[in-house]
């Protein structure tokens, strides 16, 4: 629960706290009669009355795990079944009832929690899996099912699932498909429209889409999957998902190695992939900062111990193989790193092939997310993707107008950056000094702005939510929009699917347009 | 040209062999005054009126390369630029003239060429490479790069298309995203979904959704790309695609194996995944009148050259692995042949390592589909997705189903099954002695109901197109159907986008359904 687990209160309600958006007034505030309907459709004890809830209780399913988004939700149901699911949504629809879809409840954009009154229906009690070939490791499974319990049961047939993230032991399926998260193995993975085969979703209608396939190639008609895969449960609630699972590899090597400049970075990177192009499965970078911000925290694993490195360096890279066979990976990744000595590539390097060791030296980066928000009462932070060799421009930039503004030391704590350089996506991160939503736009402005010119995306895995739907403009052209808001429609005529995220105000569209077009970026 | 190609005269149009479809009398009849208006936008040299052309040049865009569909298609339009596909759609759109897109016209289900009267949009003169990234290998290019060409210029920086066809060659990357082809190594690759970032779109109003990001992970509002990746032009025209390429794995090992039963290669597939799992990038099944027919005509390289095995073999099996070092690859392959052969799942293997040896060994494979084709006038192939366990039961299925009916050497020549065994994808191609429409429909739904009963999809990478609108149903639910039907009718409101193809009639849909529940298929 966010109180506890900041030692923070709880942020003001969003409602209070953010003005872009108001209630929408079609939406019906919920009676006696919905919460006596919803009873007809499930058990009483899955149909959880904000009265009945502590705060804390409330604040799990209505408060964001970064603290910055808070809802006046009266009720969060949990559903067993996909008919259950297609009940309580028919009847939202028919009465104008606003719903947010949620699963871990991890969203890092504010997408899994309501933004006003906005009913939740929790995929919780939905995580089964339902069945599982051992022969080509493809998995179907509930919409609920945590990540790493997937993982779990997978590897007793010799497979994984083909996502990896650092909520892996709290995030669910569903929100992580909803979301197309990426994760730091998506080198390796792909992305989830290429290793989900079939999803079983349900509209707003009620309608239920059961297309829970387990065939690697299916082009039999549009593969509306990848429509759900990445719309945030704007357009349908995804209640069960069919994957294709990879094939555990168990010689891991992980690099941890020191750099001068992030030029080095993207030479590490470069050679990296083409000395080993079957096996990279991450690459990962942290600068200075962000290394001391875990040491700060005593976040590593295990707790206490020393960074693995001798000396500090501008630039780290945590980079993971995995193959077959121990004896060969090895010698591969000790050759490498020998010839990124060499070639003056790197300053520094270790490599871990141990379970013990592998953990200790990727914590110093997995926990860089939780470290960060304990220096804080919240923080703002960022998600883009870019040119490679832009990749860390972005950081140095918003440190030096941060500076100029005075803003470090008085606002926020400094400007952290870190990310996944294979795939080109940086992870931004200010934690503020305190929750104060003028200096959260200002620096929004100035980094959505900087992406927008540089031809980026100011969302690379996480999303648009609440947080970036005022920007989305700045990444996409009014076309696509226009599109996008033809296809919202079409599934979700009345607009109740997880309302007020990722599309911007009509206002908002315009302006982020202007700044786009200045970019002349290829929307 | 199809008449030269195959010796045969060309087939009946498609207008008098088929009747399940009439021509929709909504659509225009070309008139002098719409070639007038093509002629402002293009130079005269790309308006191909039929009475310029030679027979030969005429069906080389109005017959499909199996010889099955012929069009009376009056103007081939071949624009070169983005804006010229707008006007040219946009006129259409207003006059309600029918439209065909296609690239390199290599539809294996009748996709790419017209059945009544349609125009045809050909991108053959857009085949401009617009950018290509050295250091991470991102393309950008014009949709009527041809994929061999492609790969050319890519392998210069070390990279390679991550797709690969027979028809390489002749292909163009538009119509193999539209079709989501998969190809012989989609097990390395993964699908189009997966690798392609993002794409050009022209839709039938004039609209371009100009959307070519270079851009990995891009969660800025819907993946609208995907949806017209498979779509098979019937919702917009492709005009450029981003595509991440992959690195060239120079290290590769062809193995050629025989086998005695269909079980022994389900099992040899799952030991390679198991051993190789980083580095297996095709595995291909042949029965052995496959390869009997190969040899027939002469189509192994170099021509005839004996069989690379000493002994015949119910099965055969051409595996890939592709990896970095030669050192490393062949010692694996080695000792997986070796493996392979003590535990009894194979009788006898070999591997090819120089590019000579490749080419031999994957022209027994690569071949089959020409050498098919010259047995007879037409055929009747199909290209399903199983599960894997099922996957020849349908192909001996099939056979003693013909020979009971007593069709072979009456009506049809063999039943020839092989396929990508890694994506559980069967072609089952039935050579006919004659182009009788009754004999295919026979044969068509014997096979489809037979993939329905078994839960499978009635296609796998070919596409829909013409030739199995009317078994949709037989794959797909009602429901999802109808969703098609919604997302059909939204970015296609007139109906002018490849009509005729994908989408079976009412009746046919609600005969398929009854056969698809019959099946209890998880639609």
């Amino acid at each position: 629960m966010t109180a506890d687990k900041h030692g923070f209160s709880l942020t003001q309600l969003t409602s209070e706290k953010i003005e872009r958006v108001k209630r929408d007034p079609r939406f019906k505030k919920l009676t006696d009669e919905d919460i006596a309907f919803f009873k007809t459709v499930l058990p009483e004890t899955s149909v959880l009355e904000r009265d009945s809830l502590t705060e804390a209780e409330h604040a799990s399913y209505t408060c964001d795990w970064y603290n910055m988004f808070r809802a006046a939700t009266q009720v969060i149901l949990l559903p067993e079944t996909t008919e259950q699911v297609s009940k309580i949504l028919k009847y939202c629809n028919d009465q104008l009832i606003a719903v947010v879809p949620q699963s871990g409840n991890t969203s890092a954009s504010g997408g899994s929690v309501p933004v006003f009154d906005e009913i939740i229906i929790s995929t919780k009690k939905m995580a089964k899996i339902r069945k599982l070939d051992e022969l080509r490791g493809d998995l179907v499974c509930d919409a609920g099912c945590v990540l790493q319990e997937l993982d779990e049961t997978l590897s007793q047939a010799g497979f994984q699932v083909p996502l990896d993230l650092p909520a892996r032991h709290i995030c669910r399926i569903g929100g992580t498909v909803s979301t197309n998260a990426g994760g730091i193995r998506q080198m390796r993975f792909g992305n989830l429209h290429g290793s989900v085969m079939g999803l079983e979703v349900v509209l707003p209608d009620g309608t239920i889409i059961d297309n829970l396939t387990t065939m690697r190639k299916d082009n039999s008609g549009y593969h509306l999957k990848n429509l759900f895969i990445g719309s945030e449960g704007t357009l349908g609630l995804v209640t069960g998902v069919s994957i294709a699972t990879a094939q555990i590899r168990p010689a891991v090597n992980v690099f941890l190695i020191g750099l001068e400049t992030f030029d080095h970075v993207v030479q590490a990177y470069s050679l990296a992939r083409r000395e080993l192009p079957e096996t990279v499965a991450a690459f990962e970078v942290l600068d200075t900062s962000t290394v001391a911000i875990v040491k700060e925290q005593d976040f590593q694993i295990p707790k206490g111990s020393p960074f693995p490195l001798k000396e500090t360096y501008p630039f780290y890279v945590v980079m993971e193989t995995a193959g077959k066979d121990h004896e060969i990976e090895n010698l591969r990744a000790d050759r490498l790193l020998k010839l990124m000595l060499e070639k003056k590539i790197i300053l520094e390097g270790d490599v871990a092939r141990t379970p013990d060791e592998i953990e200790r030296f990727w914590s110093w980066r997995n926990n860089v997310p939780r470290a960060i928000v304990q220096t804080g009462p919240t923080s703002i932070h960022f998600d883009v993707s870019l040119e490679l060799p832009l990749l860390y421009k972005l950081v140095e930039d918003t440190r030096a107008w941060a500076t100029k503004e005075g803003m470090i030391g008085r606002d926020i704590g400094a400007v952290y950056g870190y990310g996944h350089v294979g795939d080109g996506n940086m992870h931004l991160t200010i934690p503020a000094l305190r929750d104060d939503e003028s200096v959260r736009i200002k620096i929004d402005d100035f980094v959505y702005e900087w992406v927008a010119e540089h031809k980026g995306s100011g969302s690379a895995e996480h999303g648009l939510g609440m947080m970036k739907a005022a920007y989305l403009s700045f990444s996409k052209s009014s076309t696509i929009i226009s599109q996008m808001r033809k296809v919202k429609n079409l599934f979700d005529p009345n607009g109740i699917m997880n309302p007020y995220k990722m599309f911007p105000t009509k206002e908002e569209e315009e302006q982020g347009e202007i700044v786009r077009k200045r970019g002349q970026v290829g929307c």
